[in-house]
C-alpha cells in the first residue's frame, strides 16, 4: 500500500516570500511548483526545482490562471484554446528549470480557480491533458477525485492520480462539502488523518452524511504555511506508517 | 558558401498585433520567437511556432528583459543570477510549444537591450550561454560578431552563430556606428545587399572609414515590419543568389 | 436636440499602436481613455488627454479589469469590493493627466466585460457607481440605456447617460440581439444611421420582431479603426445635422 | 522644534502581505504609500489610505518603477518623460483614493531606485519634481538632503523635505557612504537616535571622518519591518521626546 503526499511550493515572487517550502518539502513526496502565472518567478522556480530535486520528491508543474493580483483564485473566462497555451507555457517554462538542473517533471496539477474549473467543465479539462499529453506523455496528471481532470486525463491516454482532500467533508455524490456549508470541514484532525488512511486502504470513506461512498486516494494535498499545517501533515505522516503505508512519489 | 537569414517574429500581443510574419518567413532561413516577456504571449508563440514549423525555418528562442511596456528596449539592472533564471524561463515557455509541435528548437538569440547588453558584458554574456547551456547544449546561440556573447558561448563550449548587420556602418574596430552618429545607416541599399555578399564569402568589408576589417558573417538579421524593409530583404536574398551564396539555417 | 458621440481612445501600449485616434477625434464630442489595466499605459494617457483637451471634447475615463493579454474582454470573478477599487484606482490614474492638463474629467464609461457584467449584476453596478461618485460626484456615468448600470448610477445619486449602439439591432425588451445571433447587426448603415436620428428624436425605436420600443439615447458609441467604421461615423454625423440635432458632450 | 517620521507603506500585493503597517502607523507623522508599480494594489491602497486617514498622518504618495518582480529596486533606464508620465499615473492612482477617503495627499517621496536614481540625475529629478508640481503644487517632494531631487524640487517652486538616515553614515560631502563600505551602517543605536536629535537641533552631525558637515533633517526615514526596526523608532521617539522636539507632519 502507499500514497503520495503532495504540497503547492515555489509561490514566492521578487521580494514577496510565501509558504515554508523549507519544512514541508521534507513531509511530502511530491512537489507541484507554481509556474510564474499566479505565483512564482524564474528565481523562485530555478531554487525550488532545485531543493525539490535534492529531497528526491516528484516534481510538479503548478500551472494557474494570468493572474497574480488575484493568486489565480479568480474565475477567469479562458477558452479551452487559451487553456491549453497558458497551461503549455508554464509546463515548458518549468521544464526548463528541470532540464537545467537535469531532473525529470513527474505531474501536472492546476492551481486554485484553474483546477476548479477544469474539474466540472470537461473542454476546459480536455485542454488542460492535451497540453500535458503534448507536453510530455510520460506526466501524471493529478485532479480531483471523479472530475472531470481525472476523465479528460483518462481519455487522453495519459496516466492520472486522484487527490483525496484530508481535511475536508465529501457529499454523498462522491465531491467536496462546498466551503460556504458549516460542515465542509474535518474538524477532529485525528479522525481526519485516520480516514486518510482508510481511504487508501479501502477506497470507502463516509460521507458527511454518514453514507458509505467511493472515493480514490492517489495522492494527498497537504500544506506547510502553518504551524498547524505542519502539525496535521506530520500526523498524516504517523499514521500512514502505521498503517504501514508507504509515502511515495506518483 | 551559405549564410542564415534570421528574423524577429511573434511579437504581437493579446489583441495588439505587430509585425508581418506570414510574409517574413518565406523569405529567412531562421525565426527568433518572443518569449512572453518583452513582447508575444502563449496563443501567439503557438501560432508562430506552428508556422515556423511548416516553414521549415530554423526556430529560435528570442528572449529579452520582463518588460512590455518598455519592448525589452530599456536597460533593466537584471544581475547575471537575474538574467540566467529569466532567460531558462523563456527557453523553456518556448519550448513547450516545440514538444508540442514535435519539433527542435534551432538557436537562442536575446532581444533588444539584453542583446546589447550581453554584447559588451560578460558576466552577463556568460549568464546567458549558460542558460543556453543547460536548456539544451545543442543550441546555437546567436550574437553579435566579435561580442562578448560570442566569446561567452564559445567559452561555455556551445555553438555560436556571428550576426552581421546588413544596414548597419561598421567602426574600425568592427563595432557598430553607434545609432546616434549620422552615418549610422547604410543608406544606399544596392551597395548594403552587395556588401553581405562580400562578408561572407571573404569575411571582410569596409568600415565607415574606408579602412578593411573582419567580420563574421553566419547570419545576417531582417526585418518585414515596412514594405521597405521586405524589399530590402529580398534584394538581400537576390544578391546572394546570384553569388551562388545557399540560404540555410545555422 | 442634441446627442454626444463617444468613442474608446488611448488603447495604445509601449510599442503597440491600435486604434485611429487622430481621425477620430476630430468625429466626436467625447472620448473615452484607457487607464491601463486592459489597455493604455502612462505616456499614451498623457498623450490622448492632451489630444482630447485640445480637440475640446468631453474627456471620460475608461476604466477595464486588469487583463492586458485579455484586452479586458474576458470575465473576471472581481467582487464588488475589487471593482470599487479597481476603478477608483483607474479614474485616479487619467485624473492626474486630466490634472496636469488643467482639464476636468467629465464623464466614466466602464470598458468590455467590465461594461456588460455591471450592464446586469447589480452589486457590480452599484460598487461602479459608487467608485464614480466617490471620487467626482459631477461625473457622469455612462451605460447601456436600461441597464444595472443606469439604475446604480440613479440610485447612487450621479448623473447618467443613456448609450445607444447604432448598429445594433434591439430585442422587444429593448436589450441588444446577442452577438450570436444572425440578427445581431443592423446591416443597412443608411437605416441604421437614421435610426439613431429617430432615437434621438423620439426615444422609440422598432426592435428586431418590429415592434416599438422605447430606446434613450444620449450618447452613441462609434469606431475609428477602420475605414467603414469612419464612414459610418461620418454618415451618422451628416444624418444628425440633416435633423437639426446637435452634437455636444454629456 | 519639529521634525517628520515617515515609512513606507502599502507595499503588500494581492495575496502577499508584507511589512508591518499596522504597528507602524502610530509610531509615524507621515507615511509613503506604494502605488501599485513596483508594490501595492488597489485593495491595499484603499485600506492603507484609510487607515493613514484614521491615524492623523501625513498621506503620501511612494511611486516607484514598473517593475514588481525587482520591487522597483532595479535600476531601469527610463526617460525623464516616461519618469514624467509614470510618476503622474502613481500620483493620480493613489489620488483616487485620497478623494473617495475626502483626505488630502501631502508629500510625494520616490520609492527605491527611483529615488536613488533622482538623487543623482538632474533630468530624471526635474522630471520628478514637474510631476508633483503638476499634479498638485502644494504637496512636498521629499527627497535625499542634499540632492538633486531637493534642487530640482526647490527650481520647480514646490516645497521641498529633506530626508536624513538615521542608521547610515555621511561622507566627509554630505551623501550617503555606499552601502558595499563597511561602516556603512551606524551600528550603535543609542548613539544613531542621538545624533538625530543633533540633526535637528543644529543642523550638523559628524561625518564618517569625523568632520563636522552640515545636514538639512525635516523627516526622518524609519521602518516596521522587524522587531528591531519598531525598537529602534521607539528609541528615535523617546530621543526626540527628551529633547523636546515634536513629531509632526511634513
Amino acid at each position: 500500500m502507499h500514497v503520495d503526499l503532495n504540497s503547492d511550493l515555489g509561490e514566492s515572487f521578487g521580494n514577496y516570500t510565501i509558504g515554508n517550502d523549507q519544512n514541508v518539502i521534507p513531509l511530502v513526496s511530491g512537489v507541484n511548483i507554481a509556474c510564474g502565472m499566479h505565483a512564482g518567478d524564474p528565481l523562485v522556480m530555478r531554487k525550488t526545482v532545485a531543493r525539490a530535486h535534492k529531497a528526491a520528491v516528484g516534481i510538479g508543474a503548478h500551472p494557474g490562471y494570468p493572474d497574480l493580483q488575484g493568486f489565480g483564485r479568480r474565475n477567469m473566462d479562458l477558452s479551452p484554446d487559451e487553456i491549453y497555451a497558458f497551461v503549455l507555457y508554464q509546463l515548458g517554462a518549468l521544464g526548463g528549470f528541470c532540464a537545467a538542473e537535469n531532473v525529470k517533471m513527474n505531474h501536472v496539477k492546476a492551481h486554485g480557480q484553474l483546477y476548479n474549473h477544469c474539474a466540472v467543465d470537461r473542454a476546459s479539462a480536455d485542454a488542460l491533458a492535451q497540453a500535458v499529453k503534448d507536453y510530455d506523455s510520460d506526466l501524471v496528471l493529478v485532479g480531483l477525485a471523479g472530475s472531470q481532470m481525472i476523465a479528460a486525463g483518462k481519455a487522453a491516454g495519459i496516466r492520472t492520480a486522484s487527490e483525496f482532500f484530508a481535511d475536508r467533508n465529501y457529499t454523498d455524490e462522491g465531491t467536496l462539502v462546498p466551503r460556504k456549508q458549516p460542515n465542509a470541514m474535518v474538524e477532529d484532525k485525528d479522525f481526519a488523518a485516520e480516514r486518510v488512511c482508510q481511504a487508501v486502504e479501502t477506497g470507502k470513506i463516509q460521507s458527511a452524511t454518514g453514507k458509505t461512498i467511493q472515493v480514490q486516494a492517489d495522492t494527498i494535498c497537504v500544506h506547510g504555511d502553518s504551524p498547524q499545517a505542519l502539525d496535521f501533515t506530520r500526523l498524516i505522516r504517523q499514521k500512514l506508517h502505521a498503517h504501514h503505508i508507504d509515502i511515495q512519489p506518483l
